[in-house]
Order: C-alpha cells, then structure tokens, then sequence
C-alpha cells in the first residue's frame, strides 16, 4: 500500500538548488546563510559527499537562507510584450552570467532574472536611466525592479514568451481534471499539484520580501525581511497573501564588542516607552516609505493598533498582497512547525489540500475575519487527526519537543522542538489517502466538540477549558484557543458537511465512476451543490442575502473592535 | 590707511586646512569633493607649488567640499562630565588616528572627533553596543552619535576640559570690551570675532548636516545635504539656525549609460504630478524618519505647504535649530554670492556684523518673521552702500556676471556670477570702517526710500516699481521684492534710528573716552537707552504692549496665511 505514498513529492519549497553547490556559490554574499552554514548540524567531517548532504533533508533556516541568498540575486524587469526571450538574455549578459529565468504577466509582462553574482545588479543599475514622463516627475529611489523598452518595434512578430502562470485554475476546471483520476488518491495528488506554490512563484514571494527588505534594510542593515505562514510552511496556495516578517533583532547585537579600555561606548538612539512603541513607529515610518517611494507598491494601509501592529500593501510588480509585521516570532515558530509536519510525510500535505479545498468551496473558511474557521485551525485538526491513526502519522508536538538539542524560549513561552528533520524516525502507518479522507471526515463528524478541546502538543483530546464552540489549543501560547472566534453556527456548518462528505465518498465507493464523466469521489466533495449548504440537521439553512450580509458586517465589527487578527490568520 | 584693512581676518570659514594637505588625504572617500577637485580652475601644471595653491582663494564649492569630507570622518562622542582628554583620545586612538578634536556643552558634554581615515568610524561603530535602558525601549538606528560611559567612576579629581563656547556673549559683556578699544574699527573688528562662527562651531555644522546626510542617503545614495544661508555665507552669527539643502539633483544622472544594444533600460519609479509634490513627499518621509528615530532630534515640524516645503527640528547634540529645505537652488547662489562679497574685502563682513548688530539691539530685525527688515534685506543695503562709494568696495552683481565663464541659469532665472574669487580685481578704496560706519548711517538716514529701489546687481538706486515702503530688488528673481514684508513703521524706525547713530557718532568723535568707562563709538550705539526706540521724528512712538502683542499676531497670521518665508530667511 506504498504507493500512493511514494508518488507525492516534495514539497516545493524544499526544492529547487542543491545543498552542495550552494555551498560553492555563497562566498559570504548573504551573511545569514553563511550564519546557518556553521550552525547546521555538523556533518561527517569535511568530506562529506555531496550525495550524503543531498539526501539530507534541510531544515527550515537553511532553506529560507538559501532562498533569501537567491533572491538577494535577482531583479525584476518589466518587458515589453512584443519582448524576444534571446535578445533579453543577451542583452542582460553583459551585465553577467544569468542562472535562472521566468517570465510571468501581472501588471504587465515581468521577467524575473538570478544573476550568479550580486556584482551584476550594480552593474546592470550603473546602465540604467531615470525615467523621462511628460507631465509626471519620478521619486528618485532607485531598486531592482526596471522598465525594459524596445528603442525600435520589432520588424516582425517574436515568438511569444512562457508566461508562467501565478494563480490557481478555477474550481470547475479542477473538478473536470478530478474526474479523469484513478483513485482518491491520486485526485488529493493532482489537488495539491494544481494548487501548491510553484517554484517560481516561490522565488517570487522571497524576491518580494528581498525588494522591501532593500527599503527597511537602507536604515536597519542589520535587518532581514522573511517570509512566514503560507508563503513557506509549505501548505500555501497559489494566489495566497504574502506575510513578511521585519526581523529586527540582529541589528541589536553586537559582534566583536571590544571590552577594554575605562569606558563603555553605546550608539546614541531614540527611546520609546515599550518594545511595542518601537514597532509601531519603525513600522509607520517603513509603511510612509514603501506608500510613497517604493515601486509598484499601492494601496498602502497602516494597522498599527492591531495586536500585531501590520502595514499591508499591494506590491503590483509581483502581484502579492503583501502584511508587513515585526516582532512577530511565535507567528515564524508556528510557521517553522507546519513545514515540518509538512515535510515529515507526504500524506500530510495532501489531505491538509484535499480539505483545505474542500472547507473554501464549501464557505467553511473565508477570506475575510470572522466566525469561520481559519486554515491554520483547519490544518490544526488535520494534523490532530493523524496524530490519533493508529500507528500515529505525525509524530506529537511534545514528541518533536523531546528530539530537540536547544531550548527555544519566545516571549516566555516554550516554542522548543526539533529543527533537523533526519532525526524524526519516519511512520510506519501505510494507509492511503483514499481511507483517510473517508476517516477524516468521519472523524470529525462524530468528534465531542461540546466537551473536548484539540491538543496537538499531547496529540490527544481533552476536557474544554471553556465554553468556547471549538477549542483548539494554540501549540506555544497553551492558554490561548487558536479558534476561539468559531461560533456554534460555523461549527454545526462543518460537522453537518463533514458527516455527509463521509457518507458520500462511502456511498460512491472509492473509484472513477466507469466514463470518468460524473464526479466521483472528491471531485464529488468539491460540487457545490452536491452537498447541503445549509447543514439540514441543524435548523437554520444558509441564510437570505440579507442575513449574510449582517453576518459579514458582524464579522466586519469584531475584527475593527477587537483590533486583532486570529493567530492563524497568519500562519497559513 | 590700510592698517584696519589689513588687521582684519579671513572669514573663518574658509579656514581650516590647508588646501594642498587636502589634495593628499582625498583618496576619493567624498565624490563630490573629488569632482571639484577635477572641474577647479586649472592651476599651473602637476607641479604646483604647495605655496601657489595655499595663496589662492578658494571657491565656495571648494570650501564646502572640504568641510563636507572633513565632517564625513568625524563622530559625536557624548561624554560623562570627568572624562579625561588623554584617557579619551587614548580609548578612541585604537579606531585610527585622531585628526582633530574639541569638546563643547549643549545637552551634556559631547566630544567632536575628527579622524583621519573614514574606515576608523566603522571600527569604532564595531565595537559599540546598543543601549540598555531600564524600562525604555532603544529605535535601532545606528547613527555616528555615540554615548560614552565611565566604567569606574574617577577616584581623583580629573583636570577640567576645555568646553568650546558655542554661543555669542551678552550685549552688556559686549558693549564693555568695545569700550576698551582704540578706534571704531577696532570695535567693528571685536565684535565680529566675538560674533562670527567659531573654526568649532563651523565643523559642527557640517557634521550636522552629514548626519542628516546620512539619513537622506540610505534611500538616496547620490544625495547631498549642504547647509547654505548663514552657516556659510561669512555673515553667520553664532547661535544661527542651520539651513540645510538636501539636493536630489545628482540621483537623476548617469554615470555611464550604456546605449548598446536594442533595449533602453530604466528604473521603475513612483510618479507624482510635480517637482513640488515630489520635493514634499520625500521631505516628509525624511522627516517622519528624522521625527522617529533620528538621535537627538526633537520638535520635528514639517511645514510642507510653504512656498519652498521645509522640515524644522531642533538637533540637541549639535544643539542646531535646523530648517532642512530641498530644491532651493536659487538661495544656493545668494549664499555663494555673499560669500564672494564676504570675501573679497575685510571690511564688508566687518560693516555687516556691526550694522546687524545694531539692528537687532534696537528692534529692527527679528527672530520672527513679520513686518521687520531682514537679515538678508539689511546685508545687501550693506552691499548697496558699499558699491556707492567711491572707488566702490565691493563691484556690483552685473561686474561679477562679466568675470563669469559660464553661464548659471536656475529654474529660468540668470544666477551666472564668477566663482573664482581671484578673478575679481581688489578694491583701491582706502576708507577706514570708522567713516563707513558713520557714513552707513548718513546714506541711509537720507535715502529717498519713497521714491527709490536698491539694485545690487546695478549697484545704483532705480525708480520703485511699485508701492512698498522699502524695495530692494531680488538679486536673481528680478521682479521680486526682497523687502516686500517691511511696512512702513518699521521703515520710519530704521531711518530714525540711522539718523541718530551718524549723529552720534559725529558727536562723540571717533576716539575712546579718556577712561574707557563711558560708552563711546559703537558701544554707544549698542546701549537700547542711548537711542529713541520710538523713532521721535515720527509720531508714532513704540506702541504700549497690546499694540506689541497685536503687531506679533498680525505678524504670525501673515506667516500662517502666506505659507510663505520671505527669501531672505533663508539666506542670512
């Protein structure tokens, strides 16, 4: 029964250059991947061979240095449409060796260029002019995001370009590819495939945080912008909101500080009242900056008196809504576990797709605030459950906690757990995905919402500590439930589909209806009209238009009260 | 009758370092400094003698070249009040060698140190710490302001240091050591040296200015913050606001844009409608910047809607009152043009210290904008009076545009003057400053302000154009009026006010008293009971307080309702 387990890859992020030859480009480029390079495990002795370090699997701040090193790389061309992919290399060969290329069509068509060298960049930027407008007048702050133009209009038509595509394909016509699978499994494959970030749009995502880490960095060289929640914990999906993490702790610490001599030397700074208040105003003045200098960057919001002070914005050339945090840790430690779990088995990622996709068909999740259950709570009871299969498919939080050599202290709070994925012994559980999404559903439909509460650092249920409709304990802050904003309505909605989703994949069996023309299975789950919306056993059926739009406002008003996002908001 | 002429100094600031000394130290570390270099007027050959280029009198973009390289190598140190020198210099040598130092007091105790080598402030930036405080919070922003602590307290008594005063002593202290000179002129000649911007209160100008510099040119690497007006036109006081120009000008050019080829290549940049809204968008995030985390910087004002967009802040550590202001290129050039004028002959700054005083003892310029002559208006009725006698000593601004080899045309208007100082012929005028005083105060106790203008490019009095009681043309914007502010109360004040000085001055004679007890000569003109403050010849005597307290008002409300600075504001 291997098979299906055998056939999903890696996820995606993990990909794309090999360890080794990493090792012979950095050069100190990136001091932070130089910073992981000593810290990772060590290995056999110097020698190591390059199959040994490319079979090992890497740890989450490797990949995210080795990604941010690529990105440090690479800039961002504007291109004509009527473009030649030969004649751009060329011409952008002069300025040095280019690795790695793609083109892709948001606000116009964009070329995303690796150089092999950082040098290139300065002297790709030393050829480049100013703008000219007519009437208009540039803000003069020079990036790595250019205009290419044709000084003459192609003579004759170019062969048009790959434009790699940076969205999802709509329902319908996943369902259509769906229905020609062979298994339940092989659809969550096919699912996750269509669904999952691709490489490029992962480059794009660590470009994008690299761009505005250039703005934060002018000012906190010490800075480093990462990416977290979906962008990188390896459950994302195409389309999704790019969460930028402002790091500004290394800017505090010293490297050689010299302690001789009588005296004690400090920089003169500024002081603010709390850590908070430090936030808030480096956040503000970096939003004031991104809104009216950076490039492509609109829609500029400042939410500074969230829980998590944030700036969002729309950065136009890579297309991403982007959430600007600092001082956000627990949200980079929470994302760090998800690739792990992500990482561990590659049913997970799977089944946390197959139901993720299935809970937004259904309106079980929203992209807005409110009552609804959020993807990270989602992925939370997905990872809940195989903890519970017998043998366990993923190991528990205080298991990964036991594994780990160092303490990992957040904010008071115990966020320890194993970074090195090799010493997590595999399952030995070979179910397929085709019994555990019949079980997942089945599970939960017949799951004690009203007494029990989700632990996943323990992997089992326990008594609710409140009256809350779902609880699911927050892994870090223990006291915390990361769905405490779930009402008795959104619960039922749930429970009602995932009982009926049950009933209907035992009903049609497990296999491709014999024309592969009907939908079967979980391209059955995903018809919108194929399962009761309204949840029949409860008494209350979807709503009118108007009640919907109370319950949006509702939501609306929760969220500008509370001033607050849910935790999982930003994890996936 | 040289003697006074020859007694008196160079402007400081164009001392400093030799310029030969300068040649060998550049290395390129300034750019700009090094780009004067190349475009100053070629001197004989390589081979120039060191004594050849010592005697020759630097241009204004010299100097300010100089000054800025200078102040890019020197750092802020805040010391505990019993910090030894030799200890200090000691600590400090380890970073590199120390070119240049002085202590002064403003908020607490600050060393300014002048390395020789621009890698020392990098050394020294290693290994300084970020601070701790108790319950505060640091912004992260390292700056070249540092904080030195005792790790010991000293069990002995230290040797006291020399603090460098960096403020003028009272009128009243003043007014005494006047009595005790031999002549007017030696009374016009100390009280310039007790005013005039000290060597030290020079440097630490343009230290300010790099340390702005600094944060302008994190997102604007090609920037320059030069400070004009006063600081640098050889008429500055000390105790003087700082005015500085962030100039953007640079960023816009290319080096070496490469024209190979089928592509132009450009940055992508935000667009706003205008130069202006350009020019208030930066200085607005750059004030949000220097508001937030600038070190030492407090009551940050942006006052964007003005004529010319400005942000206002106080710089405690150099304990500056700065106006950073951008695109101001014409004032750029009344600045070089008085520091020409400054220049060319002792006696011209010497007559402008004295008159100014004057004024200012007697009410009739202010630190408040409002009806009240200015600094600049006063200064080139100064200038105005000098080209009218005969030989004139200074030449007019038409004279200096005929030396010129280029032209200089800003935003339209004609700005061309020579900026070779040793292109311009010496005067063959003789007179002493004891008759200019006095004949300063005839001329204009006579002067038919209701029928003439002044005209400093012509150097004679023209019919008014229009109807303000006082009309001195804008040098460069020709059609302005540079007094337009001035009403007619203030007019009638200043004309009596002269009238009674020249009388004064003849009464006394020109000598000392034979004690020295009595004020005499100028000291008499200092003392506020020696004159009529109300300007007897009129009928309006200075007004009760109400009336005082309304003038102000009006006086703010025109400032409010005007947005506007009058022009020479900024430049004296």
């Amino acid at each position: 029964m291997a098979a299906p387990v055998v056939r999903l890859p890696l996820p995606r992020f993990c990909q794309g250059f090999c360890f080794s030859r990493r090792v012979a480009k950095l050069r100190g480029h990136s001091t932070e991947a130089a910073a992981v390079l000593k810290e990772r495990p060590a290995l056999s002795g110097e020698a190591s061979s390059d199959a040994e370090i490319a079979t090992r699997k890497k740890t989450f701040s490797e990949v995210l240095a080795e990604r941010k090193e690529q990105a440090n790389r690479t800039v961002l061309i504007n291109c004509p449409s009527k473009i030649t992919e030969k004649k751009l290399l060329k011409y952008l060969s002069s300025h040095g060796n280019i690795k790695n290329h793609f083109f892709y069509e948001t606000h116009g068509i964009y070329a995303v260029i690796e150089f092999s060298e950082l040098d290139s960049i300065a002297s790709l930027q030393d050829a480049t002019g100013m703008p000219q407008f007519e009437d208009d007048c540039p803000i003069p702050f020079k990036s790595r995001i250019f205009t290419l133009t044709l000084k003459n209009p192609p003579s004759q038509a170019s062969e048009p370009i790959h434009l790699h595509k940076q969205t999802t394909i709509p329902v319908g016509e996943l369902v259509n590819k769906l229905c020609n699978a062979d298994s339940v499994s092989a659809q969550l494959q096919i699912l996750m495939e269509k669904y999952q970030l691709t490489e490029e749009n992962t480059k794009l995502r660590f470009l994008a945080c690299s761009l505005i880490q250039d703005i934060a960095g002018a000012y906190f060289p010490d800075c480093n912008v990462k990416p977290f929640g979906s962008s990188v914990n390896t459950f994302g999906k195409l389309g999704c909101d790019l969460d930028m993490f402002l790091d500004l702790d290394d800017t505090g610490k010293n490297s050689a500080r010299r302690k001789t001599g009588p005296f004690n030397i400090e920089y003169q700074m500024k002081r603010v009242p709390s850590q908070r208040i430090a936030t808030q105003r480096i956040l503000s003045v970096i939003g004031e900056f991104i809104d009216n200098f950076g490039p492509g960057c609109v829609s500029v919001q400042k939410i500074l008196n969230a829980r998590c002070p944030l700036v969002k914005f729309s950065h136009q050339p890579s297309g991403f809504q982007c959430d600007l945090t600092a001082n956000n840790r627990i949200a980079m430690r929470s994302t760090e576990l998800l690739y792990i779990y992500g990482s561990l088995d590659p049913r997970v990622r799977a089944l946390v797709f197959g139901v993720r996709c299935w809970a937004r068909t259904h309106g079980i999740t929203s992209s807005i605030p409110g009552p609804w259950i959020t993807n990270f709570a989602l992925t939370t009871m997905v990872l809940f459950f195989l903890q519970k299969r017998q043998p366990p498919i993923v190991p528990t939080l205080d298991h990964l906690k036991g594994l780990a050599e160092d303490k990992h202290i957040v904010e008071g709070y115990d966020c320890t757990f194993v970074s090195n994925l090799n010493k997590i012994k595999p399952t030995e559980n070979t179910e397929t995905l085709d019994v555990l999404l019949g079980e997942f559903f089945e599970y939960f439909g017949n799951f004690a919402f009203n007494k029990h509460s989700l632990n996943i650092r323990k992997g089992k249920e326990q008594n609710k500590p409140e009256a809350s409709a779902l609880h699911i304990q927050n892994p870090f802050e223990q006291s915390l439930n990361i769905s405490k904003n779930v009402n008795a309505t959104q619960l039922d909605r749930f429970v009602t589909l995932a009982r009926e989703s049950a009933w209907l994949l035992q009903q049609e069996g497990k296999g491709p209806s014999s024309s592969h023309s009907q939908p079967w299975g979980l391209a059955a789950l995903l018809r919108t009209s194929g399962l009761s919306h309204a949840g029949k056993s409860t008494k209350r059926k979807r709503g009118p238009a108007s009640e919907r739009i109370k319950s949006l406002l509702d939501s609306l008003k929760f969220n500008a009260n509370n001033g607050k996002r849910t935790f999982g908001t930003w994890v996936c």
